[in-house]
């Protein structure tokens, strides 16, 4: 019997009738963070809302995705709209909503996407993939039983810059590499590399070795890649790295790329997170 | 007498009483590139507009603005609507029009920004500045009677990767660093910082030595100051660093870091740019 994989579960959003573009959905507990679904989750669903519109025009460049408040379980909205479309390039706009408690739809999250018809053009690479050992001679990390439900989600084998095991506040640098894959594997696609772009613990965790309490404000990923790339790497691995930028006065930028085993850069993410003290 | 500084001129919304969050602007042509304004005052219009609304909490920490279509010179409109606002955040969503050939209202361009009330924590810098010579070392860049006026707006004194003047397909990197500021100098604000993150001449010209078509799709600027920090810096030079990373397929991003000369960063910056070819 197949068994549909969580991420698809989690990206099934039903097309209502209420206007064009608006989805329901329903957030479950595969992708469960400590307070709420993991935020890679949540950026590949606003993605899906675009990628299952009926307008769309070309593959998606650029996803800017800002969580303005917690999402519970159960039912959500999204609603994306195509505010502009021009002969190669589109602009998108997208809000997901959930009922408060009183039953009223609230913002939970804002979103923009530009997609594009792309062309083959002069390509080049400035920012190569770091020499590390292969996925196979690296070690999976290990989530024990009691980890969050997203992070039993992917296949991390961290070559350097793992969390840390002594949160005594000895840390000095914010570099992670890392191999990374779904779990179970999943063919690759811009919903789930939009997810993988969030998958690094926070910076100011292993910058510290103090588990200060954090909360992603705004990611934005650029997409370098386009759907007959991703076919080709199917459920490989991918190669992240994730580095801090500046922390200051409660907030920290990450910088991150995912690279296809092979060395083509897949996708370029940068975010900004609130940290507190 | 008193003059008003250009980019003063540039951001002076008026109000209008449509409702709130509703501005209305002229686009002069102090800041016009080739075939509209330059991005990066449009950047600062779309911030300001959050900045004057008499909702806002806190400082601007992230923006995103996505350039939909051309801009014209004269009048357009701005709408900035405070989505969500939570304890000590606050989430926007805003849209530029402009009437079309035909009077109708199109949106131009679209963004998101979030503001935050700051509170001093735990700080640390791991993207330190580089090791370059003082401002008044580095020559400044000539630009001529001929070139656009965006250009004349900005000191710029390039310590390394300046703008190629043999166009003979040579480049062999993408990373420029300069020193700049306004022109005429004008003390830093939020509004200004977000214009001076879209200076840097593109990448791909750079890269590749060959003057190629391009235009920036989208631009994600994350804030790292406060106002008090800013307004120290006063007209200061900025120490600005930008570097392209994949070009693939007719899109290519860079990514772009703002230092104060006392080597604070003020501003971490990513930019996706359509190019021809």
């Amino acid at each position: 019997m197949k068994t549909t994989h969580p991420l698809d579960k989690t990206l099934a959003l039903v097309h209502s009738d209420i206007r064009a573009g608006h989805f329901t959905g329903t957030m479950g507990q595969d992708y469960w963070n400590m307070v709420g679904p993991f935020g890679g989750t949540t950026a590949a669903i606003m993605l899906q809302s675009v990628l299952k519109h009926p307008d769309l025009l070309g593959d998606p460049v650029a996803l800017t995705v800002n969580y303005a408040a917690a999402i519970g379980p159960g039912a959500f909205e999204v609603q994306a709209i195509p505010v502009r479309t021009n002969r190669s390039t589109q602009h998108w706009t997208i809000a997901m909503s959930q009922a408060d408690a009183d039953g009223h739809l609230q913002v939970t999250t804002t979103g923009t996407v530009v997609t594009a018809v792309r062309r083959e053009t002069w390509s080049a690479n400035d920012l190569p993939m770091p020499d590390v050992p292969s996925p196979e001679a690296v070690a999976r990390l290990s989530i024990g039983p009691r980890g969050v439900a997203w992070l039993q989600r992917y296949e991390m084998r961290p070559v350097s810059g793992t969390i840390p095991t002594q949160w005594d506040g000895s840390g000095d640098h914010s570099e992670t590499l890392m191999w990374l894959r779904d779990d179970p594997s999943r063919a690759l696609d811009f919903a789930s590399l939009a997810a993988l772009s969030d998958t690094f613990y926070p910076r100011v965790w292993l910058r510290r070795a103090t588990p200060v309490p954090i909360g992603t404000v705004s990611i934005t990923t650029y997409f370098h890649t386009d759907a007959s790339l991703l076919h080709e790497i199917g459920t490989g691995y991918l190669l992240g790295r994730a580095t801090g930028q500046q922390f200051r006065n409660g907030y920290f930028d990450q910088a991150a790329q995912l690279w296809s085993e092979s060395g083509t850069l897949l996708a370029t993410s940068n975010q900004i997170v609130y940290f507190k003290e």
